[in-house]
């Protein structure tokens, strides 16, 4: 009998942050395409663009003009999916099958750059550390308020990925509740704190570095790295080396050093297929709702769709949503292509 | 205060079946849309396309010849997520971050006509019936192997669901482990058996037929509805009114109109937008693991992602990945459009 072989063979990895499985099949991505192409995002996008309700000084949605910003911007989201009011609600103790509760929150939208074509790779470093300074004000500011208990701090990337806009910008969803995705991270990172008295992700992170199979960059303070149970083709990681468990807790040093580290894998997820790479990122940190959280290591996911191309995605779809996720690409080979990128940027290179 | 008003104000929703919750913002679908425009499947499609790998006839990838079929037509995918091969494999018992399994399965692809451009809407119901006793076929065949506990049934209908070729197909992934999804929902309806003495979708549903809030078609078999937790704009769930845990249990009454629901759920969903309408769906059953599983209620997920129109689907990316599924519509409106939309195919009404 043949014996198990991980970069062959189909098998199934454990993700333990979230308790679920992903399906492998690194055979399968030789099979031809016929499907769908993703429109690819122009390169030649104008640094100040009359149309765009983002850029410094046009007028927004609801009739609000933009000030002539410099550096990251904030302002509230004209649509927002939460709403600041609060609601009267009795919960009803007997079990139903129609449990709802309303939910509390603010929705904000952060301009990375007054420039309009000015993406996360193309930044200074030191316009990326404006961002995550912004990013701290607003963990702080938000997570403040009384009825704040979880901020989540998000980018959806490319028209692929639902993002109406290229002008770049990412958003804050504050909300009352722990996101399901947030409270499962949660429970699995607080049962091995409890079992272990160290966390997950930095006892994870120790083994992933004596491997050393799975890394992409690594700098004095942060890893970025593909997970070993990743389910998008070239999906990524950032971790601290440092224990801590949110944005607010980075010294001068390690902010720095995430803005490079952010710098250098989207310069790196560019390069990749010489495009304007799609994602949708977000950083999971400790919510904010008064208690310690010592369980909780600050982290920041990458999802990117794209797997061969500049116009070819993975699709999450029928058995992905009926059954498990499932990619076809090992997560080994994914890092060691992106850990091959240069860190100079396709356009810089002409 | 403002009272809870669960039509307008922003509220979680709770999902019994996986124990997650969902974020409704009802009053966000007014918000506009710049964002990426999907492209329409063409309504003039050819009966025969000679370039199709699935048309009768025709050389496949791997340079097989399909058979002049006239009914429902099933075959092995050629680049299957799985593969039959018997893999050796210790599990190593001590705690590890690099948990993996070998994975052993089938994958099959169904033909759902020999003619290239007839979706179910369109088909007699005696061709769903023959679709549906393929499935049955399929699921006691595959299920009967020693080593099959699981047989996903699905579609992916679109190419914006990642399907390559309009050719009217579904696939089975057959394998030996429960998938993450299948698995989730296999621990809640076992805990509300074991709790009550009686399943969780029975009951809800006759919860759901005495409120008639979100009920699209009920006939006396089956009913079709938008799912209190429902996540994509127009899910659907389709169950049983008859307590059983398999396709295989259904008479030949039950068949009959199982096919007549298909046909009439899937020709509302065309309706709707006067489009092909894509979607992922899939049945969820009992496992073939051996088990009696008394807690499984035969159900059907229907996931289309079209929001507002046939270009304009919903995105499930940042928010929806880092932190929870979230829908702007509340189900009860789905369920009322749907259940409006005429049960005669826009095409046939020219
Ligand atoms: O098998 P197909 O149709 O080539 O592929 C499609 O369905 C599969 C199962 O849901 C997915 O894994 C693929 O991403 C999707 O493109
Ligand atoms: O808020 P936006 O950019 O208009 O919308 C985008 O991001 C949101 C948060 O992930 C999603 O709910 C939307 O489906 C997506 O189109």
């Amino acid at each position: 009998m043949k014996k198990f072989d991980i970069n062959e063979d189909p098998h199934r990895r454990y993700n333990p942050l979230i308790n679920e499985w992903v399906l492998v099949s690194p055979h399968r991505s030789k099979r031809p395409w016929q499907g769908q192409n993703e429109t690819v995002i122009s390169d030649s996008l104008p640094e100040y663009d009359p149309t765009c309700y983002l850029c410094p000084g046009n007028v927004r949605a609801n009739g609000e003009v933009n000030p002539a910003y410099e550096n990251a911007f904030v302002f509230e989201n004209d649509f927002a999916a939460l709403k600041q009011e609060e609601i009267a609600f009795e919960e009803d103790k007997k079990e139903t099958f129609f449990k709802a509760q309303p939910e509390r929150g603010i929705s904000r939208v952060v301009c990375f750059s007054p420039k309009h074509n000015l993406t996360l790779p193309e930044m200074p470093v030191a316009a990326i550390e404006n961002i995550i300074h912004t990013w701290q004000k607003e963990y702080t500011d938000l997570g403040t308020i009384d009825y704040i208990n979880h901020v989540q701090i998000f980018e959806n990337k490319g028209s692929v990925m639902g993002c109406s806009n290229p002008h770049p910008h990412g958003q804050i969803w504050a909300q009352s509740s722990l996101p399901t995705e947030v409270e499962k991270t949660q429970n699995n990172q607080k049962a091995y704190f409890d079992k272990h008295g160290t966390t997950l992700l930095q006892d994870y992170l120790q083994e992933e570095l004596k491997l050393n199979e799975r890394i992409v960059i690594e700098n004095e303070h942060f890893v970025a790295l593909v997970p070993f149970w990743a389910i998008w083709p070239y999906e990524t990681m950032i971790i601290s080396k440092r224990h801590f468990g949110k944005i607010t807790d980075f010294t001068d040093e390690e902010t720095t050093n995430f803005a490079l580290t952010l710098k250098q894998l989207t310069t790196k997820y560019d390069n990749l297929f010489e495009t304007s790479f799609p994602y949708s990122s977000g950083i999971h940190q400790a919510p904010t709702d008064g208690e310690l959280h010592p369980e909780w290591q600050f982290h920041m996911h990458f999802y990117p769709p794209l797997l061969r191309s500049a116009t070819v995605k993975k699709f999450m779809v029928g058995y992905e949503m009926m059954g498990e996720s499932q990619r076809d690409i090992t997560p080994e080979k994914s890092a060691s292509v992106l850990k091959e990128r240069p860190n100079v940027h396709y356009k810089n290179k002409l």
